[in-house]
């Protein structure tokens, strides 16, 4: 397996693009995405747990139903969540789409993201329609552009791999940066693959995966109204269809996760206001479930945040959010180093602190990207959570996020 | 019932003093406090349910066993966790103190507060003992300075009720700030009172009166390892001992609800880097679970606590820190409203936007006080959570704690 260029647009008889339609002000600000299949394809999605839910979320499950879809439209700059005419927005952009493309509406995934309980007018969609459709090419970037909100960087990955002897792409976008702490769910992913396989291994291979990368990010706690993760399979690739477990399936999965993990380090490193990217690798646990609760609530704690942001090796903050974490660990035995490219230092070891060198800590502490190493000593499982750190600008962000 | 000054010295018979002992660098600020009863107390207390916990929580425990003591000290400026010689240090504390006070060890509590995971000395206790003792007096003042971190105010209120004919006093100081989302115990917190109770019931009084006092406070989310709640009932107000529950009862856990709300407020106003108290209340929820859990959610969020930053009445972050609060709520039905000194104003009704002027909003938002009034419109509950909003300075203060 290797990764490759190309985005959502790298496995075959997948196309994008993004426009500015109008959504949003800036008229420098793509607001509007697509992704094209050009044979219906297999999809598996899941969404946020978040009881208020976007109405584009409500539409797609009932379009998806039969686990066929062929395109995905969303736009920023408005969730179209807690709107009465919410839904009907949502299929009329459907409608529009279908037309335009001659396809099925009930084929088409819709997503939206931006401010929630603002109303939502369709004629942004209906002027920019034939401009979006028209320019589908290899336009990975421009549809990445079109969904970001807050996020600084485009988030795109794609990897090839071989399956029955035949080449197979997988790649996705994704949509970070706040309101992000997915929960049996996600942010806004959109994953292409041209691998044949069956909705319901697809559906398996997803809902499997992402509870050890999207549902193992956090940015801010807050679980989105409009996450939705989607894969789109087209089969184009010509490898017999995947429709049971085994060794494809594996390299399938392989493959799936390789982009998902990529996803999830670039969601965290560019959260709202971030600096650092934080990944903390918790081992030797007694079990997976304990692993997974302490990486993720040491990367939640706004005080360990806080400290990664001014470089602080302040590990009793650690220590302290593992022991709040409600698992079963013996404090005693916990040891904690910090990682990065500027070295590696141990900073409590038996749950008390070791002597160590400030002036080291401070150099590994100063890098972009953080690894808060966990030893329980306690097991053999472990677990990852990715994170950021907690800075001026996501204060500055969402003190004035409407305006 | 009234409010009335002196803090943990309006109650008969009890003094205290702070002074700066050297713990701390800074020898304008107090580090060391000290509460003393003239006579032995009944004594009630909660801690925190962190699994890490501070080593003088242990000694405390092994202390009020039999449920008397007579003194409490609290140190400032180092937590004494994660110290291999925590427990040591604390239980010298308690001799020291002892042997200066003549009496019994064993009915000393003992706390600390600060940076966790750092050497302890015995030192500065040894040689601040003599001049804290000898200071003792009408000084709740001097107590409250103490203990403080990065506390900007301090924590004071008291009040005086009826009894079976008496006039009893009950009050209390706080020590907040940061590391603050107790569960099912607290901060650091001191009660005295002369009411006439005993032990059992003054447990009873105190274990059912923070699940909706101290438990419903939240700054950051981070459960500390140090957080304590302690009364001591000295009987010298001189009513009939309240041995069960009944009138009697029901005026005492009036009074201690009405000192544990007032510094709630104070807690949450000071966060750490708070401008703004926020207090999110409640009502016409089916159950009380759910009323405390949807009203802790919303004060919990990042994004919430920075719109309140922020003066933005973006109610959408509102609904959807409710959607993920995991509770039995038809969201159809919530309505929301921002009110303040600065006025009332409707924003969300049945779980969409309302039109509203955005000037008045902001003149709401402004207030240094705002209550989120959400009423869920299905069924007879209520319940209050206070928090604050998330500012630059929370950042600041964390982004360098130790330096």
């Amino acid at each position: 397996m290797e990764f490759i260029s190309g985005g959502v647009c790298a496995a075959k008889g997948f196309s994008a693009n993004g426009i500015h339609c109008g959504i949003r002000k800036n008229r420098t600000k793509r607001d509007l995405s697509l992704i094209y299949s050009e044979c219906v394809a297999n999809v598996a999605a899941v969404y946020t747990t978040n009881l208020v839910k976007g109405a584009p979320l409500v539409v797609t499950k009932r379009h998806i139903q039969n686990g066929k879809a062929q395109a995905v439209i969303c736009n920023s700059g408005n969730a179209n969540t807690c709107n009465a005419n919410g839904e009907q927005i949502a299929e009329q952009t459907c409608s529009l789409l279908a037309k335009e493309l001659n396809i099925d509406s009930n084929d088409i995934v819709v997503a939206s993201t931006g401010v929630i309980g603002q109303e939502m007018s369709i004629k942004p969609f209906k002027a920019g329609m034939p401009q979006l459709v028209n320019g589908l090419g290899d336009n990975s970037n421009f549809a990445e552009e079109g969904i970001m909100t807050t996020d600084t960087i485009a988030k795109s990955v794609a990897v090839s791999f071989e399956i029955d002897g035949k080449v197979c792409k997988l790649g996705g976008i994704a949509k970070g940066s706040g309101m992000i702490h997915p929960d049996m769910a996600t942010m806004l992913v959109f994953i292409t693959t041209d691998c044949a396989i069956s909705s319901e291994m697809l559906n398996k291979a997803l809902k499997s995966d992402i509870q050890s990368t999207f549902n193992m990010v956090s940015v801010d706690g807050d679980t989105s109204t409009n996450d939705m993760v989607v894969v789109l399979a087209n089969g184009l690739a010509q490898n017999k269809e995947i429709t049971k477990e085994g060794k494809e399936f594996d390299t399938f999965m392989c493959a799936l996760n390789s982009v998902n993990v990529a996803l999830c380090k670039m969601i965290a490193g560019d959260g709202e206001g971030a600096t650092k990217l934080i990944e903390c690798k918790v081992k030797c646990a007694k079990n997976e479930e304990i692993a997974k609760k302490v990486s993720k609530s040491v990367i939640c704690s706004s005080l360990v945040k806080s400290a990664m942001f001014g470089s602080d090796a302040n590990w009793g903050r650690i220590l302290c959010a593992i022991g709040y974490s409600k698992c079963d660990v013996d404090v005693n035995k916990i040891d904690v180093k910090f990682i990065s490219k500027g070295g590696e230092i141990l900073v409590c070891q038996n749950g008390l602190g070791v002597e160590f060198s400030e002036e080291l800590a401070k150099k590994v502490l100063l890098e972009r990207e953080i690894i808060i190493d966990i030893n329980l000593n306690d097991g053999k499982a472990t677990a990852t959570a990715w994170g950021c750190d907690l800075t001026y600008d996501y204060v500055k962000i969402n003190g004035d996020y409407r305006t």
